[in-house]
C-alpha cells in the first residue's frame, strides 16, 4: 500500500488510479477471485462449477483467464468443461474428469516450479475425485505430488511400503469417509504436517462426511482439517505450506 | 523398522526387546502420548486436565517428564497445576493462567531453537484462552511467537500496523469467536499459511463457536481449521508447518 | 375498528356486514394473502409455484388478480409460468426466468412510485436468483433498485467502485452464501441499514446456506437477516423501510 | 478514500500518515469497534461484558470513552458494572440492571437527537432482557422508543390498545421466545417494518429460542430476523431504519 | 384376558388356542396391523406405501382384506394403486389421488357410523395430501369430516366466515406448513381439542416442516401434535376422540 | 362477536366498549394468557415461574385471580411459591411440590365438575413432575384423574393389574422418557385416545427427552404428543378432550 | 406361557393367578425391572439414581432386593448410595465410587459363576466411570473381567502388551471417547466380538462423546456400540455374549 | 509378532520380508480389507459399490478374490452385479437382488460351517435389504441364519408363533424402523444377545432411521446396536458371536 501512496505523492499515480489499487487491495481481505491475490499467493482461485450453467461457467472463466493467466474450473460436468473449451479456444485445457476440474491456460501462462513435495494419501477409491482435486490445485501452484491411493480397501499394505516415501514429502494430505481415521493413523506415522480432508461417504448416523470431519477434529493427534470433499482448499493450503518450504530451501541457497 | 529387525537379525536385539520396541511403533497410529512421537515430531503431548482429577493428572503428568523429560498439561485449574507441581519438586513449573497451562520440565531438558516464527492473531479478549495454549505450545517446539492481540474489539487496525511484521511470519494462526470471519480477511492479506481456530464465543443460534467454525469451513480463501478452542492443536500444527520451514532453512545451509 | 363500531351504531352498516369486515381486520394477524393487506403495506403478496400444481397456482394467481389487481408468482416453473398466462390473458404477464418469477396486473392496475432506492449486492452468479425475487418485489413496491452484481467472484473491485452508489441508497441488501461474510464486510462500509440474504450455495458442513445464515446472525456488525433464499422476504422488507423513507420525504415536502 | 489520496497528490498528507488513516478505512469491515465507525453510523459498538473479566471489561470501556466519547457494556454482571465505574470517575454511568447494560459518558458527550421513534413490543416478563438491551441502544443513537410490555401473558389486549400507538412508530422491534409468533400478528396489523427478536425462553425441543428463530424466518409474512437474545443488534437495526426517516425527514424540511 | 382365561379352566378353550389368542393380545402393545386391533379402536390399520414395491403393497393389502374386510394403503403412487386394485378384483376400491391413498373393502364390509364430527382446516394447497390422508382416516371410522380448504393463501376470511361451523365439530384438526401458526390461531377461536399437523413446506432453515413442528410444540396454547405429514395420525387421533365422544352421546341416550 | 355487534346496532353497547371487547376477541389467537379464554376453554392458564423472579411471578398471578378467580404457576420453586402465597393472602394456596406447581383461588372460585375421567401413567420415578403438573391441571378442570405410577422401573405389572381401570377413563396420558415406547404399549392396549408425554429422562445421545419425543412421533400406533416436559399442555389438552366427552354426556341426559 | 395355560386346564393354576403371570410375562416386553427377568437373563436390572432423590433411590433398592435378591444402583451419589445402604441394613453393600455404582444383596443372594471372560479396554483415565459400571454388572453376572486401563495416554503399550490376554477373552469392550477411534484398532487385533463403548469426553464441535459415538457407527470394522456412557449396557451386552459362551461350553462337557 | 521376531532371530526370515509381514501385521489396527484379516476373523469383507462405478468396483473384487478366495460386494445396482460377475468368469457368483449383495468365490473356495444359528427378526418389508444383507454374511462365516420376516406389518403374531425357534438361536438380529421398538420388545422376550439394526424408514423428524437408532440407544433394555441399514456390521457382528459360541462347543467336545 506504501508503494501506492509513495506513487501518489510524487505524482506518479493520479489519485483516481490509486484508489481503483487501493480498491483491489482493500478488498482482497474477502477473498474471492482476483488476480492480484493469484500473484501474490500463486494459488489458482477456483471456479465452482456447481450451481452455475456451462455458458455462465465460460464467462468467468474467461474473465479469469484474461486477469491472471488461468482458470480452474472445479466441480465441473461435461457440459461446463466443453462450455469452457468452446469458450478459450486458445488455451490450453486439461482436464481431469477425475477429479471433475478443467484447467485453462493461455499460451504465454508459465506454471511455477517449487522445490516441495506433498503427498496425498487416499482411503479408498471414493476419495479419488475430492483427492484428484487437490492434486490439480498443487500441480498448478508447481508443487510435487506423490500420490499413494486406495489405502483403504486393497491395498493398506501400501502406507507402509510407501512409509520412507511419505516421510520424505514436505506436507501430506490424508482423505477419508466413513469414521475418518486414516489421517489419525497417518500423523501417528510421519513428522511432517498433515491435513485432514473429509469425504462424503459413509451412510446412515454421520453419513456424508460428518463423522469424518467430527473424527477428524476430535482427533487425538495433532491435524488440521478442511470442509468435507474440499480438495481444492486442502490442496491449496498444503500448497502454501509446501511454497514456504520451498521459499525457505530457495532464501538459504 | 527395519533398524530394529536388522539388530534382531545380527543378534544384538532380543526378540522379547524388539517386540517391546515395535509395540511402541505400531502403535503410535493411534496418537497417544508416547515419548517416541514427542522425539520424533518434536510436539510435546499434552495432558488434559478438564475430566481428570488433581492427582490422576499429576500421576500422567510425572509419567510424561519421566519418560520425556517434560509435561504439557492443559485446561488446569489451580488445583491441577498444584497437585503437578507438588508431584514433581525437582522440575522446572511454568504455569500460564491465562491458558491454563501448566508445563514440567526437568533440569535437564533443553528445548528446541528453530529459525522460524509464527503469528497469532486473536480477535478480541475471549480468545486469549485458546491463543495462550497455541503460544505455550509453540514456545515449547522451540519456535518464536508474535502474537497481535486484541485485533477485534478496541484495536483492528493494529492488523495493518502489524502487516509487515505478519507477513514476515512463516504461518499464522487466527482464532476468532462468533462469525469466526477474521481468518478469512487476514488469509486475504498474507502468502503464508493461515490456521483457523474457532473460539467458543458468540451466543444463541450457532453460538459457541459453532458459527465460527462453520464460517471457517466454508471459508471462499485458502484456510484449514482446527477444533473449537483447540489451541493445543492449532499451535501444534502451526510447528509442526514452522518446523518444516526450519529444517529447509537449516539443510540449505 | 372504531369505523366500523360507529357505522354500526349509527346504523350505516348492518351487525352481518360489520362481522364480515372486522373478520377480514382479525384475521390479518395470521399474515396470508388478503387484498386488504397488499392495499395497506403495498406488498405484493407471494403465491410460492413451489409444491403447487401449475393449475393450482394459476388458480390462486386469478383470485389474487380479481381481489388485488395483481399475482406475483415466485419459484415458477416454465410450466407455473405459462399456466399463469394462459389463465390471465388478459393481463400483462411480466417473467423473470432468472428468478423464477411471475408478476400478472390486469390492465388497470397502477404499480406506485416511492423516492427511494434499495441496493442489492450479490456475491456471485449462484446469488442472482435469490436476489432477482428481491428485485422483482421491490419494482412491484415502486422502489427504485440499484444492483451490483457478481461482486465475488471476479469483479469484487465493484463494491468500492460503486460505494458512492451504494451509500446513496437507502437501503443494502446483501445477498451470499458458503460462509456469508459481504454482508459484514457490507455493512461496515454504509451508513445505511443492511439486510442479510443467505443463499443455499456451499457444500459439507454447514452447506446449502446454513454457514452463511449462522455466520449472519453471529455478525458482530448490525445486520438484521431472512430465511435462506428468502429473496421475496428480503426485498419485501427492504421496500418497507424504502417506503418509511419516501414516506418521510413526501410528508415533509 | 478519494480525498485522502487527493490530500496525498497535493503533498498535505503524507503517505505514512495516509497509510494508517487507510488501514482504519479498509478494515472497518471487518466490522469490530473503532470510533471512525461509531461517528459514521452513529452506532454505538457494544462491548460484550460476558466471558471477559469485570477488569478487562473496563479496561475496554476506558479505551471506547477515549476514543468515541461513551462505552455501552452489554450482559454486565453488577461486578462488570462496578468496575466499569470505577475505571471511569469522570463519566456519566447509566446502568440498566434488567437489561443488564452500561452506558458510560465522558462530559463532553452529546448524545444525538433524531426525529424518529422505534417501538418495540414484548411477549412477556421474560423478554424483558433482550428489549431493554434494544431500547438502551435506541435511546444513545438518539431515537424516541415506545414500549408495549407483557403483551403475551396478561395484557394482550393492550397490542390493540396501543394499535395508533404502533402505526404511528417508524420501525417495529417484536421480541418473543417459545413458538415465536407474535412478530408475525404484529407485522399484520402495521404498515411500518418489523424485526423479529426471538428469545431464549422455552424448553424442550426447540427451547432456548430455537423454535422462535425458526418461527421468524420461516413466517409467511415479512420480517427480518436477529439472533437469538440479540437485543443489541435488534436495536441497532431499528435505530439505523430511524435514522434513515429521520434523515429522510430533516432533508426535506 | 380374564375372559379367555376362564375359557381355559372351564375346558371351552383349549390351552393352545388360548396361547394363540393371547399371542395376539400380548403383541398388540408393538402396535402393528392386526386384526383384533381394528376391531377394537375401530381404526384401519395404514400400509404405508412409501418403500415398498406395488407387489409386496398388493399382497399386504390382500391380507390386511381377509383379516379385517378393509385395507387403507397411504402414500401409494398409480402404481401401488393399480397393483392393489388388480390384486384384489371383488374389493370396492376408493382412490384418493390428492391424498395419495387407497381403500379397498370386500363387499361384506360395514364402515360404521358414528354421531360426531372432526373438523380439517388447512393453510394451503400444499396441505391438501396430508389433511385428504387424515379425511379418508375420518370417513373409514365413521366419522363426519368438515373440511375448510386454503384458509392461508387466498381465504383466510373463511376461517371466521366457518367459525360457527368450526366451534360445531367436536375435535379440530388444523394443518400448517412454514412456521406452523395456524393451530394456535384456531385454538383460541374454538372451545375443541384442537390436534396440529405440522405439513413439509418451507425452505431454508427449518423448512421441511421442521419449524411448524417445533412452532406447535412450543405453542403458547393448548394443542397436541402428530409427526410431519402424519395425516393419517392425525385422522385416527381425531376419530378416537370423536368416538369417545359419540360414544359418550350414545350410551346416554 | 355478532352479540357485540347487536348490542351496538342497538345502542346498549357503546362503540368505545365494544371496540375493547373486540380487541379481547381479536386477539385471542395468540393464545395468550386472558381471563376471556379461561372462562371459554375452562382451561386455567399457566404461569410459568421459571425465567421469572418470584416478585415478577407473584404479581402476574396477582392479576390472573383478578382477572379469573385463580392463577396457576408452574415450574416454580419454594420461592415463587412463597411470594404468591404472600401476594395472595386471602387465596386458598394450593402447592404441589412435587409437581412445582402453585395453585391460587379466591374464596369465590369455584371449580368445575366434569363427568369424565383423565388416567396417567408413568414410567418411573423421574416421571412424576411432568405428570403431576398434568395432574393438577385436569383438577382444575374438574376432571377426575386415575394415576398409575411407576410402571416402568418396579411395577410395570401394574399396566395390566389396572387394565380395567386404564380402558374406563376417557382419555389417556402416558409419561415416559428414555426411548419413550410406554405411550407405545399402552396405545395397543387401550381404546380411548392416548397422548404421548415425553419427559427429558435419558442420557447420551438423544437424551434430555429427545429421543422420547421423536419415538412417539415416529410410533406406528395412534398417539399425539407434546412438548418434552410439557405436563401442563398434555393435561390441559385432555382436559379439553375430557371436557367434550363430558359434554356430550350431559347434552344427552 | 404355555406351562401357565396347562396349569389352568388341569386346574392347578386359577384364572386370576394365572392372569398375573402372564401379565408379568406379558409386560417384559418393555424391557422394565422385573424379578422374571431377572431371574431368566442373569442380568440384575440397574437403577439410575440420577434424577431420583436419595429416598426414591432406596426405595426402590428394598423393591428390587425383595423381588430379586439385589439391587445395583448406577450413577449414584454418596448421598444416593448411604441411603441404599440405610434402608437395607441387612443386606451386603458394595459401593465402587469411580464407576457411582452400588450393589447391595441380601445375605442369602449367590452370585452366578460363569466360564467366560470379558477384557475391559479404557483409553484413559476419564473412561474409568463408564468402564467401571460395565465391570460391576459382569461381576454381577458371574462373568470374569480382565481390565487393560489408561492404553490411551501414556500406556497404550500395553495393549500390545496385553494382547495374548486379550485374544484369549471371549468378548471385549472398548471404551473410548473424543473421536473414539481405539475399538477401530482393538476390533482389528483380535478375532472376538467388540463391543464399543463412547465415553462422553472431548469438547468443542463434536464433544460430549457424539464424535466418538458417530466413529463408532460409521467404523469401516466390525462392531456394535451402545450409547454414549452406557456402561451398564455395555457391561451386561457383552455378559449375555459371555453367558452364551459359557452355556455352550458347560453345555458340552 | 514374537513369532516372526524368532524367525528373524534364527535367520529363518530376512529382516526386509519380516518387516513386510509386520506392516501387514501393524496396519491391520484401521480395518479395511486384507486377506490376513479374512483368515484370522472368518468375516469377509464388504466392498460397498455404492459410490464406485461399476469397473471399479469389479476391480477391487477380482482383488480380493485373489488374496482371500472370495468378494462380498454391497449395495450392488444390476450393473455393479454384471460387472463383477464379467470380471470373474471362473467364480461362483451368488446375487440376492433383494439385499443388493452379490458374492463371487472361486472354485476352490471352501465355506466354513459352524454349529451356531442366528436368529433375523425384521419389521416389515422395508427392512429386507439390511436383513438380507446380514444374512448373505451369515452364511458366508458359515453361520446358521432363521429368518422371522414381516413380523410388524401383517403377521406380528409370528414372533410369538416363532418364540421357541428364536429363544434357541444363539444370537438374535432385530431389524426396525419407525421408532424402533422391536428390539426392544424382542429383548424382552428372550435370553441371548440382540443386536438391533436400525432401518432408514420413518418420514418427518427422526425419520431416516435417526428415531430407530435413538430409540435402541436410549432403549431401557439390553441392546447393542449398529448404524443405521449397516445389515453387514450387524451380520459380522452376530457371526463373530456366533462363532464363539461355535468355538466353545467344538473345544469341550
Amino acid at each position: 500500500m506504501r508503494d501506492i501512496l509513495e506513487a501518489v505523492a510524487d505524482g506518479s499515480l493520479s489519485p483516481a488510479e490509486a484508489e481503483a489499487r487501493l480498491a483491489g487491495y482493500a478488498t482482497t481481505g474477502a477473498g474471492r477471485f482476483d488476480a492480484a491475490r493469484e500473484t501474490r499467493r500463486g494459488v489458482p482461485e477456483a471456479i465452482l462449477a456447481e450451481g452455475k450453467t456451462p455458458d455462465e461457467t465460460a464467462t468467468i472463466a474467461v474473465a479469469a483467464v484474461e486477469t491472471s493467466g488461468r482458470a480452474l474450473v472445479t466441480r465441473a460436468s461435461a457440459d461446463h468443461a466443453e462450455a469452457v473449451a468452446d469458450a478459450l479456444p486458445d488455451c490450453t485445457i486439461d482436464r481431469d474428469a477425475r477429479a471433475k476440474t478443467v484447467v485453462a491456460c493461455d499460451s504465454s501462462f508459465e506454471r511455477p516450479d517449487l522445490d516441495a513435495t506433498v503427498g496425498i494419501v487416499t482411503g479408498g477409491t471414493s476419495d479419488a475425485e475430492a483427492a484428484g482435486e487437490a492434486s490439480v490445485v498443487l500441480r498448478e501452484m508447481g508443487v510435487s505430488v506423490e500420490r499413494v491411493e486406495d489405502v483403504g480397501v486393497a491395498h493398506l499394505g501400501r502406507v507402509l511400503d510407501h512409509l520412507d516415501l511419505l516421510r520424505e514429502v514436505d506436507v501430506l494430505i490424508v482423505a477419508a469417509g466413513r469414521e475418518g481415521a486414516l489421517p489419525t493413523v497417518a500423523a501417528g506415522l510421519v513428522d511432517t504436517p498433515v491435513i485432514g480432508l473429509p469425504v462424503s461417504t459413509g451412510y446412515g448416523h454421520g453419513g456424508d462426511g460428518e463423522a469424518a470431519l467430527l473424527g477428524m477434529v476430535q482427533s487425538c493427534t495433532v491435524l488440521s482439517v478442511v470442509n468435507i470433499d474440499a480438495g481444492y482448499i486442502a490442496g491449496a493450503q498444503a500448497g502454501l505450506i509446501a511454497r514456504a518450504v520451498a521459499g525457505a530451501r530457495q532464501t538459504d541457497q
